[in-house]
């Protein structure tokens, strides 16, 4: 029972993702096919990696994980399937998979080039039916990742720069990288980040905006209804939400908004503390 | 082949229902899951339970409801998992399940406190991945619910209330609970409040607004293009709809407006009638 | 391991697709469901015909397709099943399915009328529950299609019209049938209508409100970054786009937009070029 991760710019309106499963389901009938998201924004290839990084440990061994955010379809990037120990990868070479490199051991790398594994024909405009979602049956269908093409290089693989905050001697100065469905502010500073620097009489200290947020919460209700707070979200980052509200909208934020931490020795500045 | 349902507040947007179809497919791998939705306005229980209760009955015996709007996750509230003769059911104890409480016998009810069930790790912010999703493939591959906790009393199930109209000698005062995608008014006077109320004689009548609606009709095309009926719709509730139009947009209704339903003589008010 | 594809209009908040996806398993448990779109604009029996048209070609044989789009339910319109050599179908006579005749052999079509298939209860709101789904679900378990009811001519399946353009000695003038999720244009001019028509100097110039844009592309990274282009879609038809843009908005077009195509004579009119 081989099973498919999709995640995708497509939209769910037009037919693009039924067919693509149509396709897969096609070359491998006993395949389940999990639905990442298909709402990534149009050809936000960081986006998307950064959806994926998030996402693909908590799959089981042998998944397929078939990734299309595809500016450059029918154009000269390459089109890729990669073997971790873990998992298979098929994607545009555009940055999408980039994220893997340094990160887990690539154990395999090809180019799509066999034909033979593509589909009948080959649009110029639509390679997650044509070209993707084939070769993903195929690999989940038992066929060698070598078969696929070419061997290439894991380290020529294309990288998109997924945000780091920078980090001084007195401050983490990160910012948000996402706004999710509740509206919290997930950032791109980490619990690794500040774990091993906060002292005994400190407190972390977030800075957004004209606004300061202390401390660390363990639950979003830990603070009254309508308040704002810092948690360590699920994908272990540092989160800025609002109890049963939106954070978006209570500090006018959005991606890219500048989040600072610093700390705060409790001893001498309780008087500051809200 | 489990079946398990899924309803969330979570949108598609973010990797959240993903990986928990990730997680529960890795512990249940012949499961199959359906979404009901993840549509639900964020933190609206209510909403969710009442959906649920409008869908089970229509699933086979056997599935594993899975149900996570969770405001309170990583706070006090309690984690449950259920039995029913026909089906299993696991959620937060906000009030999501309360209305099992006395339409169906509970077979068993447990708090989900063992560990061993759970997640590798569990987030502060993400139960859906780290408490509900495991336990319910655990449930969904046979293991046992009384391994999942300790035995509680279904009766401590926390409950919200789902809308009742007001029934009078004189007529019924309900209200619209919900607008469907069609902007179909949905009401929470069911068929059961007056189908033994309505004399040989008489008409039911429906006030909404400003405006009246006089009779039951049993199709959509019964009344002209763009014109008003009420008909029972498929939950078995009084539905006020427009024919190929919206309701919502002809009322300027919605989610909480009054709907009141009176019976008519039609032998003295015949030229009442529209 | 029978393949369903669900088309429908009814959106994913309220519990409709669910409940039918619940029904089907119920009685084809082994079934794997596959969605084109339930994003169908409410009643939109033409989109929903087009988009159906454009995808069973990738499904494998033995598919069924369920299609509910379906203003008339309750009403007058017969319900109806087909086999063609590939497929099953089953859907509303309203329209959905007219395109199948004389463009595949239907092999058999009946009339649903055998109530022993429909679901325990029907509705007047809801035949995609109580009709539809589960017809197709005992089609995918095997059961034949004439047990369903009464045989009908294909011939007599409601057809629509599919947009045609309308084509001169010198001009083919189409419209755009639909913007997809990218903002491309996607137009009733198939490559089918010009590529014999090419003379070896000629190009083929599509005019577009009060823009022109000349030749085919092959690619959408084959204009500058913001450029528009047309290109063969991957539904075989002309295509107006912008790299990495949205042509909708470049050219403030929508559905019913005119698209005409002539041929200009490269020798003579190169300056004329852009």
């Amino acid at each position: 029972m081989p099973l498919i991760s999709l995640l995708t710019d497509f939209g769910t309106r037009d037919e693009f993702v039924g067919v693509m499963k149509a396709v897969l389901l096609g070359i491998a009938p006993r395949a389940t096919i999990v639905d990442l998201t298909h709402h990534i924004a149009p050809h936000d290839i960081v986006q998307a990696a950064s959806l994926l990084q998030s996402s693909i440990d908590y799959f089981p061994a042998g998944t397929v994980h078939l990734a299309v955010v595809d500016p450059g379809v029918g154009g000269a990037r390459r089109a890729v399937a990669l073997r971790t120990d873990r998992a298979l990868f098929v994607a545009p070479d555009n940055g999408l998979l980039g994220f893997l490199v340094g990160r887990t051991r690539i154990r395999e790398a090809v180019s799509l080039e066999n034909e033979a594994f593509f589909g009948p024909s080959c649009s110029h405009t639509f390679h997650g039916r044509d070209v993707f979602a084939p070769v993903a049956g195929h690999l989940a269908g038992g066929v060698a990742l070598s078969a696929m093409g070419p061997a290439i290089e894991p380290a020529s693989l294309v990288r998109c720069e997924l945000e780091k905050p920078f980090v001084t001697e007195d401050a983490i100065h990160g910012c948000v990288t996402r706004v999710d469905h509740f509206g919290n502010l997930i950032s791109n500073i980490g619990a690794a980040h500040f774990a091993g620097r906060v002292q005994e009489d400190e407190v972390p200290v977030f800075s957004i905006g004209q606004q300061i947020i202390s401390g660390i919460r363990s639950s979003y209700d830990s603070v009254p209804f309508g308040a704002p707070l810092a948690i360590i979200g699920s994908r272990g980052m540092v989160e800025i939400a609002v109890h049963c509200g939106r954070a978006d909208r209570f500090f006018s934020a959005g991606s890219g908004t500048s989040l600072s931490l610093t700390f705060k020795n409790t001893q001498r500045h309780d008087h500051e503390d809200r």
